[in-house]
Parts: structure tokens; sequence; C-alpha cells
């Protein structure tokens, strides 16, 4: 019965998710969302109060998988170049597997209300600042080129807006032979030239 | 007269692609344009016919720079890698110096009224296929790295959408400083490991 109720919240989060990316969060209502997932209004109401509840777990519950990741790579017992690798394989494999909440994510965050609005922002300037971190400690070991930490950081987090904006992973592309090919061309744009 | 008269369609065109990206093109009026280049809408029309009018110059003539650069990088007598130099700096110095147009050519062209939105497709297809083309001879001829060439070139025209999207260069980052690090990352990341 739990396992249901889980089930069915999940399944709610992803249509809800796929609703926002694809009318936009403010032209998104209840009404729309209960027809997506094939429930009356009122039976909605008893997984999820409101629209801005949804909005708030998709993205704040997207915002802690990237936090965990980061404690995750801060804590492996490798220079800092491989923790690099491991958060930017991250950020590969949840656009690949879960790409409309990362849509979301990305895109409707701004629609927050406070003070969720504000704890978003600090989580996610959060995981910038460590991640601009992992960058300098890599140059300043000499593993990475130094290159501005800045501009590096966001180009490799728009590197990447493809996979969540439209890609889907099918024949003609395959997961794993997208998540290589970025791979290759992310990190080896960080290294020096000829290292 | 005739120098004053381009002046101002450029300020017009300027103008409209500020608004197109900030309110979106649909919810743009003749009256909003107007009112920013402070012309009565009677006299606006004297520069200019129509919003689509608007949108397929920004997008069109974009899209004409775009392939200038391509003309232009296929005659370079240099092997692939360095006119793939040559178009990804075009690309950087384009979002440096001309972001709004070029935003209105990334969101807007859907808007685009046939047969020109077919004529802009076209033209991006042509674009892409000899971008592509470009890559796959630097594989080839074992310059560049073996990764899959249409993640790398989605990925490399992805990884510049922030300086289109948001980035402004000022005091903190210069112009210099972004082209510079973010030639180094994408051109590097194409090389093979250890070359």
């Amino acid at each position: 019965m739990q396992e249901t109720e889980k089930n069915k919240k999940q399944l709610i989060l992803e249509s809800a998710a796929r609703l926002f990316r694809d009318k936009g969060y403010a032209a998104t209502s209840m009404r729309d969302l209960a027809q997506e997932v094939h429930l009356k209004a009122s039976s909605l109401y008893n997984h999820i109060a409101s629209k801005e509840d949804i909005l708030r777990e998709i993205c704040l519950g997207t915002a802690e998988k990237f936090l965990l990741a980061m404690d995750e790579a801060e804590k492996l017992p490798i220079p800092p170049a491989g923790k690099i690798e491991h958060l930017l394989r991250f950020h590969v494999k949840i656009a690949l597997q879960d790409p409309t909440s990362v849509t979301s994510f990305n895109d409707e965050w701004r629609h927050l209300r406070e003070p969720f609005l504000n704890g978003f922002m600090t989580m996610r300037q959060d995981y910038e600042r460590r991640f601009l971190l992992l960058l300098k400690q890599g140059m300043d070991t000499g593993e990475l080129a130094h290159i501005e930490p800045r501009v590096a950081l966001y180009t490799l987090f728009s590197a990447m807006r493809w996979l969540y904006d439209w890609f889907r992973p099918g024949k003609s592309l395959s997961a794993e032979t997208v998540e290589t090919a970025v791979m290759h061309l992310l990190m080896n744009g960080l290294f020096k030239k000829g290292s």
C-alpha cells in the first residue's frame, strides 16, 4: 500500500514536470494535471496539496540530488580532476534518465515562493561554489589548465543543456555514445594541452 | 541621409530583438516597438512593414552571417581543426557583440512564416551539415579525437548558449577572458588526449 502510494506520487511529479516543460508552470492548472494522471481533481488533492508543492518537491528534490553527488565527489580519495569527472558524469546521467524534472529545475525554479526560492538559490550557489573550488584546486595542483574558473563552470554546465532540453536517447544516438563523447569533450577540454 | 536611414533601421532591429527576447515575439506589438524607439506608430511603418519583417531580417540576416563565416572558414588554407577554431571563435564573438539578435535567432525563429521558415531551416541545416563535415575530416586526418560528431556538434553549440542567454562582458569578466577560456575548453576538448 505504501509502495503504491509512493509510485502514484512519483507518477504525479513526473507528469507535472512534463506539463511544466510543455506548457510552462504558469499555464499549468491542477485540472490539467488531474487529467494527465487520470484522477479526479478531488482525488489528486489526496496526493498533493498544490501546484506550488509539486514545483517545490521537483526543484528542491533535484537540488538535493546534486548536493548529494557533490558530498560523494568531495569524499572520493582521488585528485580534483577525478572528482570533477564524477560530477560531470552525474550531470549527464541525470539528464539522460530524468530530463523532465531537471528541465523544471533549470527553467521553472523562478516561480518558487519564499522561503523556498531563497532556499533553492542558496543550494544552487553552494553547489556552484564547491564546483568552482574543485576547478581551482585542479588548476592549483597543475592537473588542469589555468582558464578562468567561472567561465569553465558556466561553459561546462551550458554544454549539457541540449541533453535536458531536447535530446532523448534512441536508436540513432544511444545514451552510452552520448555519455562517452560528452565526457571526452568536457574533461579533455579542462586538461592542459599535451597532458 | 541614407546613412541616417540605415542607422535608424539598425536601431529598430536591435530594439525589436531586445523586446522579442524580454517579452517573447508573440507578446511584442508594433506599438511596443514604436514606444521603444521613440517614434509614432505611423512613422515606424516608414522604416519597417511589420513585426514579421523584422523577425525575418533578424533570423535570415544572422543565418547569412553564419554561412558567410562558413564560406570563409572552408576556404582557409589550413587543416580542418583550424577551420573549426575559426568558426567557434566566430560564434563566441557574435555572442559577445550582438547577443540580442542571436537570441532571437536561437529562440524565436519558430515564429517565421513560410516560405521563410523553410528557408531558414535549410540554411541552418546547411551550416550544421558543413560543420559536421569539418569535424569528420578532422577526425579522419587523425587531428581530432574520434568522438560521435553529432554529439560534438550539439555539445559545442550548447556550450556557448550562456553567452547568448545571459552573459554580458563587464569588469568582472571581460570579453577577452571569456573568449580565451571558452576557446581553450572547446578546442582542447576536441583534440585527442595527449595531442
